[in-house]
């Protein structure tokens, strides 16, 4: 697995453990509610690294992996699973690659995960922060937001009241062979206005299609979301005031981004997560000879995948805003028609 | 206001008919419900059209407006219209243009609606067909989906007597000088399967972007999208069926799309969108000068945007279809590292 | 004819007349040695600008032309223009567009003009200058190099000796129904060092793509350029030296590109321009329907098109460095892999 | 090294010894006139293969290389070499790594043909052969062109009885401390009319974006190219004739492309390659306090690079080539504006 990130500036101070901490979030085998399965990620940094710091040129990584066991995938090689990108794939190419290595693997998201730890770095270092937390698993929905909680629980929840439930729902459901979906949140805070845009990469939309690309995300929602399809153009609107000459948001109604442009506000998104494709119940489906098959899906799977989302979600923003950052400062200068 | 439509292949008949018809639909001034402003959009091709067929060669078109009065903005020139993009576009360029006919503006979904003319049409030669609705306003659901009715009523909803009650509330929130927000839905029907592109750019993702790219749209969902976070894998999983050789999801909670890629099903996807942000009432605000105003935005706005938006989500969601469509035949060869 | 400025900053004077006095130069029927046609090309510009400065946004301007006289076409169309695009067109689209205004017409420069003459002011902003002149035309070299004679004849050469022989050479192969080649070299002064990106975007290769997409062009060379493959390293290479602090290149073999990478020395760049392809003797060619044919091509044609190549060049020059310059202070932050 | 390959359709049978091949061309140590180093690159491909066909996924590459002695670089560390991009990546980083290993490294050509050696097969699967050779070396032209001969000298050059004189001209400037230039030249048999798109992304403004990337090309030219610059037009037009159905080009002074579109004559493009830059030789310098310096570069440096740079140009072509081959077919649709 291999990843390349282009265009960080010089001298960012970078070491491989900035990004190996984020990977050991992202990995499965930490707890009983994700899956036993142990795969110890390890990144080594290729370029890009002299003495500690960044040096304007693309950094490339290679993250490697033992635990690569493909021969539980031979008695699914031939159908398409429900819920998974099987069968898009096969209409797509004819061909597929059974041994869930593919490019539909969730394992791809290795990638996004090293290379959001250099974006993140690089936002803190002008001090904007990201935090992502689960905010909703299964219908139980966190009520505080303890920050400082979030790594605290099996689940990455703000609450740890509402953590408690949604483990034991999570254990629940893995008995029942099911799974469960949620909700992830992600806030930035220290966000400069003025990100963002004119006419088709607005802030919000390049987000939107960040969190969109992780496979199991159904939906995205910045500030009230869908909640703001149901009020007032004076509930929603968020005034503005002055306070000690800086401009503030007085509401945050729109989740920190207005017509695409980032407006000072604390940035709020959230994103769908579905339940966990991969269950080992009977379920109907057809294999490549077009007849019909019924599947059971063995193996080590989250019965909720929304703590490991975190820290890809994360990552997706920061990826975005780091990108929007550098922009913002050095449009490029095109000529069309 | 000029656009360009690059990539269409040659022998496709189209006509300046056909562009101009999508352009009235976007029309404002068309009924009580929405703004009387008089926007008689006049559509010209310039270029990539030559007996009434396509060229191959990239499409110019230029639309002519003579509606066209900025007097009405001198009361707001400096200070910053909550919920719009004033304020951030004054942070990012340290200028801007007050006259409402910036790239922030509505207006330039006119481009939208003109290019995506041309992506129906060949999606339409290709049996695949677009239908947007208003599926809510202010609360009000639409309970039928009766398409025939979509242009029938002001507001663009499948069912004629939830579109009675949505023009009653949209009438009474004028008179109250408030706004509606509300939900629009856009379904197609003919998808093959097998659209959308490995990790970055899948399917779901690239639509995720055209549609938050619209000003006033704040969330998107595909399928069941947030209503999937709280249910179980094994009721959300779309299994499979054959039916005549044909292979055919049985349920569609995902929304014609999995894991980023189209599998046969009908696609559906909702955007939410905000109330309308010019309202007559005064509000607190700031002026270039960082000092406290309050602000009443006179002039003709819509009170509820979804009827517009309709046209204009169904024009993202084709741009980006035909993009995917071309692009799935003949993916680019390209080497990077 | 409409063009699109993506990624002007904000702030920058710019009226249109900067625009127009570029086209002024491009266009033809200027004297006795370019096509008698006179395009009377005026631009417009439609958005991007307030009280006269940039204002970061996209700036759109709009060139018309009132001399289009199709009907000198009726002959040619259905036969393809050796020396031309045709044939090409033919194969790809299986249409084309006889009547000359496609988009393999030498009319799209206006276009690039256009563009060239914001990235020019903007680049002028920052003290970087640029001169484009005729070299050579015919096997007549330009001996010296006087820069304010350069648009004082009518071939735009720096040497007004050559410039005369040139022009005689000129109008004796209009009279043998022939015509001529050249090239032209531009000149850039007060480039900063640094400009240009890693591997594949480099200065030298983007300039490169820039001045061969015009259609006249057949070859590009910077610095010593071909006659480099002649040289020993111990010639070729520019060593360095110090001046007042400043580090200076000794000579200017590369041309001011190294590695692809600007390095503070004037910027050279050559590029060879074919003899009008359209001239009125006889000539062997097939029709769309594989038909031996002969064509004669009557009509307005430059006998040399240096002259005019010269400003296209130079806005192609322009574009590349303007892109790159604002670039460079901030590239983009992106994930591969 | 890691490189990945987007875009290549699937089904097309491809080996790992089908790139090892290609990568063994490239690489040093094979012979008297090319440095001694032995880098002994092995290619391993990741992923994007399976049963031996690719699968329409990215193939992701992973090149490694055991012979990296870094040692060598410690007395120029700080130093500017004169002819190499150190100077201009300092100034435009601030930063650089001195060893020889960073993105101006000729290094990073070993992505670049391992990715061109699966553009090459899959142009081959087409009936598209691409041919390089050495066509001068320091003054010495190649008169014959027997293609079988290329690979039987240490230059790559299809003049048997030029290659002798090459290879003593070589190894004389060995000797002298000193380096040669030369010029490269790419044929493509094969070719189907109608390649290149129109305006920016022409054919051979693409091909030669692509060869000037390659960090020791100074020059780029098409068929007769600069020597175009002094023809005629009644000289350097290609007429047609049509031949068994078939429109055929009777010369080709243009080198296959006309108007930026290939016209189904052979390709034919020509490179500038400059001497070595690194020679044993005292030059002047600057170190990075800006003080003057003298260097002597020791190493293992070949004294020519074109037998080396032949499969890298190739590779540039074979890449640019695939890319329009897939991409002619299937245009994107793309509204802008």
């Amino acid at each position: 697995m291999g990843v390349v990130v282009d265009g960080c500036p010089a001298g960012l101070p970078l070491e491989t453990s900035d990004v190996q901490r984020e990977l050991d979030r992202r990995r499965v085998g930490q707890s009983k509610v994700t899956s036993p399965r142990q795969e110890a990620d390890r990144v080594r940094i290729l370029s890009g690294i002299f003495q500690g710091l960044t040096m304007g040129t693309p950094i490339s990584m290679l993250v490697t992996n033992e635990d690569a066991d493909s021969s539980k995938y031979e008695p699914i090689r031939d159908v398409f699973r429900p819920g998974h990108a099987d069968y898009g794939y096969f209409a797509k190419y004819g061909v597929r690659d059974y041994r869930g290595g593919g490019r539909s693997s969730a394992r791809e998201t290795v990638g996004r995960v090293a290379a959001g730890a250099i974006a993140r770095k690089l936002l803190l270092s002008r001090g904007i922060k990201i935090v992502g937390h689960t905010q909703m698993i299964g219908g139980i929905e966190a009520g505080a937001f303890v920050e400082s909680e979030i790594e605290n629980n099996l689940v990455r929840c703000a609450d740890p009241e509402a953590a408690r439930q949604m483990v034991d729902l999570i254990l629940k459901a893995r008995e029942e062979k099911d799974s469960l979906g949620g909700i992830v949140e992600v806030r930035v805070s220290g966000l400069p206005a003025g990100l963002g845009e004119p006419v088709f990469d607005k802030l919000d939309a390049d987000i939107a299609k960040g969190l969109m690309s992780i496979g199991a995300i159904k939906g995205v929602e910045f500030g009230d979301g869908f909640q703001a399809a149901r009020m007032r153009g004076s509930e929603h609107n968020d005034q503005y005031r002055v306070e000690e000459g800086v401009v503030i948001p007085i509401t945050n109604h729109g989740g920190g981004v207005t017509g695409g442009i980032s407006n000072g506000a604390e940035l709020v998104v959230r994103a769908a997560v579905k339940p966990t494709s991969s269950i080992e119940r009977e379920q109907q489906t057809v294999d490549e000879e077009s007849r019909q098959r019924t599947i059971e899906i063995k193996g080590r799977h989250d019965p909720c995948i929304c703590p490991r989302i975190v820290p890809v979600a994360e990552s997706m923003v920061a990826l975005v805003l780091a990108d929007h950052l550098l922009r913002n400062r050095a449009s490029r200068l095109r000529a069309k028609g």
